[in-house]
């Protein structure tokens, strides 16, 4: 059997102008444009590519792509074989260049850029095994899976022995979950209606289609200003009554005291949770937010760094809904040492999506969490966002408000060819388009 | 008066080849290149520039000297006057874009370059006010004082009011320590004895030559092997007599229950502090550590990303030497903001310096924390590494084991243009002729 060798990265700027429209506004991020710091990984075999993306929401995009060309040479000239042998001992490589390091370390553009990478390996991997990712990972024994994770600095909150006996427990009954995620899929939420910048009568508008769609959880943007906050709560409880979950999100708008002020008047909606109620790197805030409002719930995670932050979040009580990035955290390593940690610590992994390619990445990501870790649905939802969905060659597929398993080989991110080409950034012809369109105003 | 406009930012990838002789080696990066993303803020008035810099080990500086291009939109057009009115607010915008924030926020490679170009903009500042930075700072009432600092995400631990009774109190005797300052410098300690790559010998003669010049602190380098850590301890405790002080540096290459059980084994050298022990994002990490190995006590900063890990550090008593870095927090600005919660929770700020220009910073950051701040010198020493000053038109000035006051206008990292030629990455005639070297080998 030829053995697969990575010859080159290719790092693409990929940038959608949803500004245009509002779409992912929130109280701190008013005018994103979701993009991808885009990795495709070349190799010898003709047609077998590892494509794997980071998500960002416009300006710094090409700090990330950056990083990947400034990463390559990590990954470039290395067999699939010697990563897959001892995929944890790779990722630590990654996140420990010796000099790259200082400008991180594994946080921000470096770790976003390792991300890519890594889940570009990923879905080079699972393609060449012609497997979803997803099955790939179930189909591992416990000692592989483990053997995946880098536990530095998580020692004290899960060794190696605590994980492997979290999926020894689980390894007998995988096969059936396994089973019942084809036949039911996975339970998912909508943000689609609640972003800050739509109108009243356009969020009213999308959650009447929500509820007629089979969504039985709303999500809305909270945190510019409370009386705004008020009245938008009060529509979308009224519209989705008393019984569907209603959920708020900060994007970290709020100071500790701020938040937990706030939230006791927004509680009078019965939120099941407040997501970012502040910063995404306080632990201890978290933590005196989750105290004081109870029993509404703390979710954060979108914009938390790396696996030691998680590790603190759970350590001090600090959320009820783990909320993993599949861009932020270093891919599906990280993904899983978190995953491993929240169901040690009792904590439901709910995960951030939406964005570009987000919701492609939980799909299967929520399926490996169902079938070798969490073995449970309850109090798990991963959110669903509707757009940007057409440009991938395999989109996740969502029905009756749940995630259905994706059946493709991959990571599933593979875009289509000719939307790489339209959204280029800043010379692809979407963009080029836009910017005659400004000057003719 | 003309009024003083920012006109263009030049950002300079400069690259010291220290690797080769393993300066500045640890147990986590082994062979920096000691670097700087280095910013040149334009005017209108001819000669008047301001100057600041980020310190990083070599590869990723490129990523930095791109994100100083990224963010050059942000300051490029204003006029001084603009930004120092409500120098504050300038800071949240510089940290708050809507789009940019998402690859950070406040962290990692965008918040080391908000640092090169913040100091810059101070550099400017004490320039055109003929001042050097220090004495402007100790100059400004309290209330201007306080309108530097964004205290969103850190109120819960430091209000305003409460950096204003601070600064008040303060007030009457400023002049006092000043003068003192003149007379009698700052205590600083050395780190050039321990490097990890220093062969014994080499340890033992630069503790001789650190005693006879003064030195009364020395701090070398452990983490990589405990056996030898242990020898190198002995080495120096023996060198420098049982009297003066004996710091370990760990680089944060251990686990929380590593560090605990290799500090019981060198707490014989009777450290007075261990510096990293575990991940600078491990606030409770830390706070474990120094809970069980007391007397020694912990101490962390240089890679703490901001003000609210900072908080943390604090709030959890994780920490009993707060080691703020002038480059790692988003300059002056943020430093003030963790000098006066430090002041609040009695901690001792000891700054990180060494790499190339910290030293040049932290001389004035430490004449504004003595004077305006903490008014002790108790437990207070600042780093001081020996190399690379040689470079800057200003270096920093260390007599008998003490910084002595910057006395020329401005923030001091203004590099020689010679230097700067020299040692400009790829191209500068110190890398061309190296990689003839390496090549020839």
């Amino acid at each position: 059997m030829t053995s697969i060798r990575i010859l080159g990265l290719e790092a693409l700027d990929i940038r959608f102008p949803t500004s245009d429209e509002l779409d992912g506004s929130d109280a701190m991020h008013s005018d994103p444009d979701y993009s991808a710091a885009y990795a495709v990984l070349r190799t010898n075999v003709p047609g077998l590519e590892g494509h794997g993306l980071t998500f960002t929401i416009g300006r710094g995009n090409e700090l990330c792509v950056a990083a990947l060309r400034s990463m390559s040479h990590m990954v470039v000239g290395r067999t699939l074989e010697s990563i897959t042998r001892d995929f944890g001992g790779f990722w630590r490589t990654l996140t420990s260049d010796t000099q790259m390091r200082w400008v991180g370390p594994e946080k921000g553009v470096i770790h976003l850029a390792t991300a890519a990478i890594v889940n570009a390996v990923w879905d080079l991997y699972a393609k060449h095994e012609r497997k979803p990712l997803w099955k790939l990972v179930v189909d591992m024994t416990p000692e592989e899976v483990v053997g995946l994770i880098d536990f530095r600095y998580i020692s004290d909150a899960l060794t190696r022995d605590e994980a492997l006996a979290i999926l020894r427990a689980n390894e007998p009954t995988k096969r059936a979950r396994e089973l019942e995620l084809q036949k039911r899929g996975y339970p998912a939420y909508t943000t689609s209606a609640g972003w800050l910048g739509y109108p009243d009568d356009k969020i009213r508008r999308l959650c009447r289609e929500g509820i007629a769609a089979g969504w039985n959880h709303f999500k809305i943007k909270v945190g510019a200003d409370l009386k705004d906050d008020l009245r938008r709560a009060a529509i979308v409880r009224e519209e989705i009554g008393p019984e569907r979950k209603l959920m708020f999100d900060a994007n970290q708008r709020w100071d500790v005291a701020e938040a937990i002020a706030n939230m006791r008047e927004l509680a009078r909606f019965q939120p099941w949770w407040i997501e970012e109620p502040t910063s995404p790197d306080d632990v201890l805030g978290h933590a005196a937010i989750a105290k004081a409002i109870q029993p509404i719930g703390v979710a954060t995670g979108e914009q938390c760094q790396n696996r030691v932050i998680f590790k603190q979040l759970l350590q001090a009580n600090a959320i009820r809904f783990c909320q993993i990035d599949s861009c932020r955290l270093g891919g599906v390593n990280e993904v899983l040492a978190v995953m491993l940690m929240a169901k040690k610590f009792g904590v439901p992994v709910c995960p951030h999506a939406g964005g570009v390619g987000l919701c492609e990445y939980v799909n299967h990501l929520i399926m490996i969490d169902y079938a070798r870790i969490s073995a449970s649905f309850d109090d798990r939802v991963a959110e669903f966002v509707s757009h940007l969905h057409e440009h991938f060659e395999n989109p996740s597929v969502v029905a009756s408000g749940r995630y259905l398993p994706p059946v493709a080989p991959g990571y599933g991110i593979t875009m289509k060819r000719e939307s790489l080409a339209r959204f280029a950034y800043p010379d692809g012809p979407a963009w080029t388009a836009r910017t005659k369109r400004v000057a003719q105003r």
